[in-house]
């Protein structure tokens, strides 16, 4: 496929989505805050009720990190992130089944290097009752091995 | 301590630092990669080599995860993160030694909740040589629990 093609084929306003979910136990909860955020809402369902989440909640970052692999699941590859900004309305819970929905909000060429796209990306993060658990504003590099997402909507 | 003064002993400027660095081997990338973020330039460094990272590069969501902890190590901790915006000037790689320097750029209390702060932090991840891995703009709220990070400079 030319330079030209692989860039026309991404359209703004594309949307796409998860195939599957990823299931969110309290073990993994636990594991992932062991390693990375040692703080007690994220530590144990003993320490968390003395907290404002009042019962175990994953870190923000490891709801970050799901959302990474969903993004992938949707068939999202071969991009590389320059910048993102995140939000968590609400914290993910134990027993959430968690997928994603995202949409293509912007392209460009880059100036400096005529081969590479700018990708703006918005992406949204939501548990088996719809429940938003992070809101996901994202700006990717990409360049002729970009596959534009598998499951359009 | 008071309402008044866990709220009073915080400053705005001030700057705090991981008391300890981590280590980022190429197989916690590729593990972490496995996982949450399953491209080529992080799954293998044979894989790596075809991407514009030209060689094994850490998701910038291990990144993010691992500065988590670089923050904890601060002695920060009892905040609930409301937003954040993430910047990867550069990618970490196999065999970084990560540290993070931070300050405190805004405090106010809360109008809905008076016992609670929203803070505004600012944080970098830097590796070994001074490279910029991470620029983290944070959010967060923190109430009477907050402790000022042990490790002010």
């Amino acid at each position: 496929m030319s330079e030209e093609n692989w860039f026309d084929a991404i359209e703004v306003g594309d949307c796409f989505h998860s195939e599957v979910e990823i299931e969110v136990t309290a073990e993994a909860i636990i594991a992932f805050a062991e390693t990375y955020d040692p703080q007690p809402g994220h530590l144990s369902e003993e320490l968390a009720k003395a907290t404002p989440f009042k019962g175990l909640a994953a870190s923000g970052w490891h709801t970050a990190a799901i959302t990474m692999r969903l993004l992938a699941e949707t068939g999202w590859t071969d991009t590389i992130g320059l910048g993102v900004s995140l939000k968590w309305p609400t914290a993910t819970r134990p027993g959430d089944h968690l997928r994603l929905e995202g949409r293509i909000t912007s392209k460009r060429l880059s100036e400096s290097r005529p081969d590479t796209a700018i990708l703006g990306i918005e992406y949204t993060t939501l548990n088996h009752d719809g429940e938003v658990r992070q809101i996901t504003e994202a700006t990717v590099m990409a360049t002729s091995t970009f596959h534009v997402p598998l499951h359009r909507d």
